[in-house]
């Protein structure tokens, strides 16, 4: 059994209760705990010494990012974070100055984002540090916007550039969250997510979540400049579009909206966000998985990012 | 730097907002989100293999441990737990049976109080099982029961008996959480918290936040019969009564009521939980500390349960 085995039979039949609007599976848990004009957003995620941060990282990065991929999630339900609590299991010859900084820049992020940090707890793990960070937020109601809402002929958004995150992105990205407000704020999204996994892979869980598939056009890919240095400079790397389309951690925006509603989309983004780069990838077709097109033809899309030929 | 002189400058100077009535340093978190007649309680809390649990406990009781101490600062503040995420970190040739049987434990005791498990995530650790649980709760305004009530006359209470842990309570023990509701609605509590840490050590917190002393009555201390076996059968075990001073993880509530209260609250609680014990252990008195009270006199008392003459 392997991960992604072991978590569907985990989530197979979860206890709930009434105030649950979505649980496991999305983005965020979404409660409704009576609050006249808004549901409450729920997300937890956890940074790892060694998988995601090294004792070279610098701590203010490290804390920094563990806040960070909480919010990205908040971002893409289009809510509001609210408070956070953080747990760090610490080894016992703990450096108190690299816990500290850690603290100072998860700190800094959520006074950035008006987040108020409410506690926690420190917890022993001998060989690795480990932060895991609970995230409340609220979101106004009817404004959630889920991942099974893409319909047939939707275009597909992404924001910002792909493939950035190994050259460090990863530590500095900027989660989405007054983006995805203006979003849900102005136009009917249909679905919406963050790209934690890459857009060939995440794509998969808006197209399953609505029972549909996607075309994506090459040339629409937009590639970070630093993916395309990357792999000038180090054969061994992916090439740019293959990272563009698998490297985790862009933590940029993925939506879907009515092919009408494009223009006048992109429009008023300009105008919202003139430093922030959105791009139509492609849109959502009848039947399921990812194809790749360019001039030469239509190839089947995997999840990490390489593509052959497609009958159709 | 210990683990403790970390938290204190980790939590001197934290993010806050508008929403954070209670933050780091009591059982939970309390913030009003806009709930008409309840504010929302929130809490992490983290076991590990190796520290709180091995790979011979059996694996139900590992799950329902995680989720039960978090219950159990739900019962600390008399509210009622709503929504639970799950974080596991797992190592790499993880027995995915034992995962499948901690999270059957852990759902069986969501389910009997009500609790939805709404997600969470598996993250790697390599060297050994983590799990953090956080967890949501609502409790109605103004009977958030907090530490820093108490007030010198005030008589201090126990439920249930002390220092059974170690023979396997900790894995067994039951959330006090009907009992706190009732206390709350009921009588006008002045300090609450539950017992993690000892009563000798958890005492103090409320002493401190109220600015009061205790004295506890040596013969009052309701012992665990598991601790007197314990200390019958291995010479090397603590002393009955330091067991019930000062081990961990009793997990009953500690609280704290006008003495006027007191028989009212004693006759009402026999009649409602006539399973349970309830003891007065002592009083609040001026000062700080807390004095260990027998026939032979007065005793200052650390937080491992040991005392010394006092000069009162």
């Amino acid at each position: 059994m392997n991960e992604f085995e072991l978590i569907a039979r985990l989530t197979k039949s979860l206890p709930t209760n009434h105030t649950v609007m979505v649980g496991a599976g999305d983005d965020c848990a979404v409660l409704d705990l009576g609050v006249a004009e808004k549901l409450i957003l729920f997300k937890t995620d956890a940074v790892v010494e060694g998988v995601h941060f090294t004792r070279e990282t610098p701590p203010e990065k490290v804390g920094r990012k563990a806040l960070a991929r909480c919010l990205s999630d908040i971002a893409a339900m289009a809510g509001t974070p609210t408070a956070a609590l953080v747990t760090i299991a610490l080894p016992e010859n703990f450096d108190a100055e690299f816990i500290a900084k850690i603290y100072d820049g998860l700190n800094a992020l959520a006074q950035e984002f008006g987040v108020a940090i409410v506690g926690g707890e420190t917890t022993t793990n001998p060989e690795r540090i480990l932060i895991s960070i609970a995230l409340l937020g609220t979101v106004s109601r009817g404004k959630q916007f889920l991942r099974n809402g893409a319909k047939v002929g939707d275009a597909i958004f992404v924001t910002g550039e792909l493939g950035g995150s190994l050259a460090g992105k990863h530590l500095d990205f900027e989660p989405r969250l007054a983006e995805a407000r203006w979003l849900a704020e102005h136009f009917p999204i249909h679905a919406l997510m963050d790209l934690s996994d890459g857009l060939a892979g995440d794509l998969r869980h808006i197209l399953r979540a609505s029972g549909v598939g996607a075309e994506i056009l090459k040339t629409a890919v937009p590639i970070a400049r630093a993916a395309k240095l990357r792999a000038r400079e180090n054969s061994a790397a992916k090439p740019p579009l293959i990272a563009a389309l698998s490297d985790g951690e862009d933590f940029e925006l993925l939506f879907t909206i009515a092919s009408s509603d494009a223009v006048k989309l992109l429009d008023g983004w300009k105008k919202q966000f003139p430093k922030l780069k959105l791009s139509c990838v492609g849109k959502i077709v009848a039947g399921d998985g990812v194809v790749l097109r360019d001039r030469m033809g239509a190839y089947q899309l995997n999840t990490n990012g390489y593509a052959h030929f497609a009958d159709n």
